[in-house]
């Protein structure tokens, strides 16, 4: 059994930025040498997120809207009274999930046809982390 | 270790539809040998989900009409200029949640007593599938 | 390979609370014995969830109020036709996500400085379930 284990930074310009990452993971499942198995890939900061959906730049732009609808920034979040300001960022990252697990069949990512994976910032122009845990044979 | 990888097929009925999986997976952990371990149900298209929840049709029917209100379909979504109608499906989706992984133990799925799987269909009609990978011992 | 299992009970005073489990997680995978792989982290009853985010009570407070904005209580839930009285806990559950996977580097858990992991309870005070599957090598 091969347990292989990778991190992946980002330091975005934007404070808001949604970054495609699935090129990266298929990389360090190669580099792995799994064959067959699962790679979890899972943000390690508390205002991102990690989600599987389409490479569309109007749906990306959906995605961010309908975050910002159900989870909106500027309200008098108790968690403000710490002095941070981004309290929206834990629940829209909550709503899109901080992590999935890829299946990795005849060495390769086993994704659907439309099946892309991206790093979803909510509070950047900082330093961040996502680990990327490879496991099988 | 052993890997055991296979698939489930659907093409719904109806354009919104959620569907019990909970016997084909247990049937393809049977199949697998796996004893010990865990294993991976994920939606491979972007527009159907699976959840764990209650096989109950009253919840069932409370489910969908609650993500219609967080995300409800007909709305202008920018998706919607590529072509496509169906902005509302990829978050609702997202709210449902697309993959879950279930513990093995001796041999069964370990399941608490009112956990069933769903595969939970937005954009039917169409053929579409969720990959099933085992591992474990 | 190492595959090992154990479970956390819970049995809230209060209906709704979130109890943080990062440390009882650390000492599973320290008596695991795995040192390389991952953690499962999954709630056996579908009105309770686990999540990962910050350890601060404002920002607990904040995720408590949201979901009951998104799923309230008191609600005719087609659910409650069973005589049930939850069905804004199934969804509030839902939101949160009820499982999550850790990774396990150099035999310990490999989180971000801020990442704790918490079991959200919806329908408390009385007794429930987190399985916790650890493996890897």
């Amino acid at each position: 059994m091969i347990v292989f284990t990778d991190y992946l930074w980002f330091n975005t310009k934007k404070h808001q930025e949604f970054i495609r990452i699935t090129d990266d993971i298929a990389a360090i499942v190669r580099k792995s040498g799994v064959k067959e198995g699962t790679v979890l890939v899972s943000a390690m900061h508390i205002t991102a997120g990690v989600y599987v959906n389409d490479w569309e730049n109007g749906l990306i732009h959906d995605f961010q809207e309908w975050v910002e609808k159900l989870a909106p920034a500027g309200l008098n979040y108790r968690h403000h009274q710490t002095g941070e300001d981004n309290g929206d960022a834990h629940l829209k990252r909550t709503i899109m999930g901080h992590q999935v697990t890829l299946p990795i069949t005849d060495g390769k990512l086993d994704l659907g046809p439309w099946e892309q994976v991206f790093y979803a910032e909510f509070d950047g122009q900082r330093k961040k982390r996502v680990v990327v845990k490879v496991m099988g044979i």
